[in-house]
C-alpha cells in the first residue's frame, strides 16, 4: 500500500518534494495534555510495553499537530533490559539500571536476544501503529547507539561527568570493545526486526556522543555506528538517520558511512553543515528547542534562517536540534508545523 | 620583581620557552586532601571571603603538584552577589541565587559596584597570595563571562535546559542586552581591579557558551567577550585567556578579538584548532579530564597526541579541557605535570 504522505521518505532519498517535511524528536510525549492523560493511569514502562497504549500515544501528535511522520513510542533502554539488565524508570528521577556493568562477570551475563521474543512488545506496537496510521504518514523506528547504551549500562543512570564509563573504556579497552560489539549485534538485530515489522525509516540516537573527544568518538562510537549502517544497508533500503548529538566535529565521517540522513543539534550553523555534507546526505534539524518559548514572529525568523539555506526545498528534513521540552505549549509546535508547511509550499514567496 | 618561573607569561605572548607550561582548571580544589581538610572547618563561601584561607588553598597545588601558575581561589558568582543578588552555595546542591531575575524591577535592583569595596576580599586574597607566592610563579585572576553569569542570574541555579534564560533573551531582547551590558561593565571593572591588585594573567570563563546556537552565541555572548577584550587591552598588557566551553564553532571569531590565548575543551581536535587559530593566538588545553582515570601509560599516550602538535614547544599552554574531577587521584595529576615537564624539556627525544 502506498503512503498518502511519503514526503519524508522522498526527502530522505533526495527526491524532489512539494514542501519541506517535518517531524520532531520526542513528539509523542509530555508536552501533550493528551499524552499526560494516558500517563496518569500508566507508568512510562507500562506504556512502552503495552502495544495498544504505545500505538495510541504514537499517533496522537500526528492527529493533533499534523506531522509528516510518526515515531514509535519506546525508550532506548529497552535494549539493555532485553540483554538482561534490570531497568526501572522512576518518576522525576529518570532511568536506573540496578545491575550496571562493573566487572567481567557482569559483562558475561549480558545476552544476545531474539527481538521477536524479548522485544515483541515493541514490534507488536509497530504493527498496531501501522494499522492505526492506515498509510497516512510513515512510521519511524529507532535504537540508541552502542556508545550511548554503554554509558547507561555502566553508569547505571544519567551521568554528569561519565567517569565510570570512561574509566571502563580507558582502562579495559579490549573488554569495552567486546561489550560494544555485543551491543552492536543486538542493535542491528533489533533494527532489522523493526524494519520487518513495518517501520519506514530508522533513526539511531547517539545522545552522549558529545562527551567524547573526536579521537575517542571515532574509536568507541563512530566505529559501531558505521558497522550498523554497513550491515543493515545490504539487507534493506529503509532510510537510516544518524543523530550523534554533540559530534559536529565528525559529521563528514558520519555522512560517508552510507547512511541517508544526518541529524544535527543546534550548535552547528546549518549553512556550514550543508557545505560540508549537503552533497552526500540529507540534513535533519536543527532548531534550538528553546526557540519554541519565543513569540510567533521570533519562531518565524529563526525557522527562516534554516529554510533559506534550502531554497529549492531539497536536502532538508525539518526537526528540532534535540527533543522538545515538556513545558512547551503545543500551540507553538502547531504554529511551527503550519508555518513550515505554508512557507515552503509557496516557494514563490521565498525568493 | 621578576618572576622565577614566567613560562606561562612568555608562552601567552608567543615568546620562546624552554618547555611547555601547565596549569589546570580547578587546580585548587576538592581532589586535594589538603584542600578538603581546610574545607572541613569552613564553608565554600567562607573560604572565598577570607583572604588568608583563599590564599592558603590557592598556593596548595603550586607547592604540592608543582604547577606553573596559581589561580586565585574564588567563584564566578561573587560578581552577581556584588551586584545585589542573594547567593548561597549549599553542600552537594551547588549554588543558589535566591532572588533571580524574573521581571523589570529585579533588573533595576542590580547595581554596578566598586570592586575595591564590594569584592575587596578577592583583591585582598590576590595581594596576600602574591606575597605568599613570593614571585615563584604567576597568579591568574578570573571572571565568569557575561552570558554565563546571566544564566545563573536568571535560572537561579545550575540549569538543565536553560529554559528560563532563553525565554528571557528570546522574548525580551532589549532588556537582555541591557542586562548583559550592565554585567559586562561590572566584569571589566572587576578584572581591571584584579590586574591592579597583582594578577599576572586573566581568564574569562564562558562555561555555558555551548548551550547557544552559533548565531545566538554571537549575539548574546561573543559580543560581550569582545567588548571586555577591547576595553581592557588599551589599559593593560596582562595576557587575556578566553575559554568559551562548547563554542568550538566560533574559535576563529574569538581568536580575532585581540585576546592572547584561547582555552579549548576536549571536544575539538587540537590539530584542527591549531590550523584554524594557531597563527593568531596561543592555545590552552585540551586533555579530557577523564583521561586522569586511566593508567600512566594511557595518560602519556593521550598527552603525546597534544604535545606532538606543538613540536617546537611554541603556541601551547597545557591544561585540561575543563575542571579536574574531584575524585581524581592527586598522584595522577602529579604524574601528568611531571611528564609534561620532562618530555617537553628534552626536545631531542620527541623527534
Amino acid at each position: 500500500m502506498k503512503l498518502h504522505n511519503d514526503l519524508i521518505l522522498r526527502a530522505a532519498k533526495k527526491k524532489s518534494v512539494e514542501r519541506i517535511p517535518i517531524w520532531i524528536m520526542r513528539q509523542a510525549g509530555r508536552y501533550l495534555p493528551e499524552y499526560r492523560m494516558v500517563r496518569e493511569k500508566f507508568s512510562f514502562l507500562e506504556l512502552c510495553k503495552t502495544p495498544e497504549l504505545a500505538a495510541e500515544v504514537t499517533v496522537q501528535p500526528v492527529n493533533l499537530i499534523g506531522l509528516d511522520a510518526a515515531i514509535i513510542f519506546s525508550d532506548i533502554l529497552v535494549v539493555p533490559e532485553a540483554m538482561g539488565m534490570k531497568l526501572t524508570i522512576d518518576e522525576g528521577k529518570g532511568p536506573i539500571i540496578h545491575n550496571p556493568i562493573n566487572d567481567v562477570s557482569s559483562i558475561k551475563q549480558l545476552k544476545n536476544f531474539d527481538p521477536e521474543i524479548e522485544l515483541k512488545y515493541v514490534l507488536d506496537a509497530i504493527r498496531l501503529t501501522k494499522k492505526e496510521l492506515n498509510n497516512r504518514v510513515p512510521l519511524i523506528g529507532f535504537s540508541g547507539a552502542p556508545w550511548t547504551l554503554l554509558t547507561y549500562m555502566v553508569e547505571g543512570k544519567t551521568s554528569k561527568n561519565f567517569t565510570k564509563v570512561k574509566s571502563f573504556i580507558f582502562n579495559n579497552r579490549e573488554l569495552a570493545h567486546h561489550t560494544l560489539n555485543l551491543i552492536t549485534d543486538c542493535v542491528i538485530d533489533y533494527l532489522l526486526a523493526q524494519i520487518k515489522s513495518g517501520v519506514d525509516l530508522i533513526q539511531i540516537f547517539d545522545s552522549w556522543a558529545g562527551v567524547l573527544s573526536p579521537k575517542h568518538f571515532e574509536e568507541f562510537s563512530f566505529h559501531y555506528l558505521n558497522r550498523i549502517v554497513e550491515e543493515i544497508k545490504p539487507k534493506s533500503d529503509t532510510p537510516i538517520i544518524l543523530f550523534a548529538k554533540g559530534a559536529n566535529h565528525s559529521i563528514e565521517k558520519l555522512a560517508y558511512t552510507g547512511c541517508d540522513v544526518i541529524g544535527l543539534d543546534w550548535t552547528i550553523d546549518i549553512k556550514d553543515a550543508k557545505e560540508k555534507i549537503g552533497d552526500i546526505v540529507v540534513i535533519q534539524g536543527n532548531l534550538d528547542p528553546s526557540v519554541l518559548y519565543g513569540s510567533n514572529d521570533f519562531i518565524k525568523s529563526e525557522v527562516d534562517t534554516i529554510l533559506n539555506t534550502f531554497p529549492d526545498n531539497k536536502g532538508l528534513i525539518f526537526n528540532l536540534g534535540h527533543g522538545i521540552y515538556p513545558d512547551v505549549d503545543p500551540a507553538k509546535l502547531k504554529f511551527l508545523v503550519d508555518y513550515i508547511k505554508e512557507s515552503t509550499s509557496k516557494k514563490e514567496t521565498r525568493f
